[in-house]
């Protein structure tokens, strides 16, 4: 199942509930940014390390709350018209001009803080 | 450019970069949420209505920062070893549990509000 | 009970919990985000005037995500010794300076996009 | 300035330039979202012990992004009409309950992982 087939199947999924009178950009935007707070909430309280090695029960979790992200933004490339493809393959040559290997090796500071 | 395939390209432009250092899970999810947020000050002051049309530069903004959202998205999958293909099929079928089509017709109250 | 009063009271509520060991600011600022997601999810199916309106019980809801947000933000405050009153007046003048009411009256464009 | 004070001069601001407009609980909510979103990224790549020691340039942007929120939470108690200090003391007396402090000394799980 690609990003195509999950766009499909959950286009389906909200027509038969009849849920796409909720699903406008903005609202959509919304439950993306509140599923990916539940997501960092899986995190808090959490070291870096202990992060890498979540027990069974947190990495389901997890699992299931990046497929919420997911939905929520195929389901918003879909009211847009957005190919999510295409944006990220646009968006990694940005990424690419902005941060050259050379200059950020080892540097995580943004691409704005560079003079 | 599948998911897979951009999972690829992420884990090589973190390396050649050294950033590895920085994508524990962690980090990441909270790189993930804060680009949400950024997705999310793009409709904070339209009306619903105008999210649905939103103008040439907005949109094209609008796709980066759902780019970069995707990104770290599929990131975090590969640091944590989960397959968001198969997370998301699995969680598809929880909703279809979770939201019977003849209950919750044009109801978007959540799951655990039904009695 | 002001900011400070609530302060005071929110850092003897972890030391008596010996919990300031997992509130540092990089956790305190992820909790933040993660009681900002779930205040959000309170309104992402509603309208706007909906949400001028909540019943009851999402009230309620809603003023107990909004009193989690108020604390983690002066925890934050507290363990970057940030005095919260004295950075909220100085972003007020900040304010009044980047957004003149006779430039700006009745538009919510960002300033940055003001020419 | 106390949280009254804020709330006052917000009010005001808001008025001088038709925001109120704006202004709605949804709106503000994302508002909200959107800067704690903010706050996170001034954390994100940094380690815990970092975050504990931001250089002069981080504090002063972590603090305006601090009042940034302080603000949009302020603002939407004054459309819901509700007391924040009350809000707080309410829910400072509910986590007294939840979290017996013998119970959860030196835990960060939330309450609703005890049995």
């Amino acid at each position: 199942m690609n990003i195509a087939g999950i766009q499909a199947r959950l286009a389906a999924f909200a027509d038969e509930r009849d849920w796409e009178q909720f699903h406008n950009p903005k609202n959509l935007a919304m439950a993306l940014a509140a599923e990916s707070g539940e997501l960092l909430e899986q995190f808090q309280w959490l070291t870096a390390d202990q992060s890498e090695q979540p027990d069974p029960s947190r990495l389901a979790r997890v699992a299931e709350e990046m497929a919420d992200v997911l939905f929520y933004l195929v389901r918003l490339a879909d009211r847009l018209e957005i190919n999510l493809q295409e944006a990220a393959a646009d968006k990694l040559e940005v990424n690419r001009r902005k941060y050259p290997a050379d200059r950020v090796r080892g540097d995580a500071r943004k691409y704005d803080e560079y003079e």
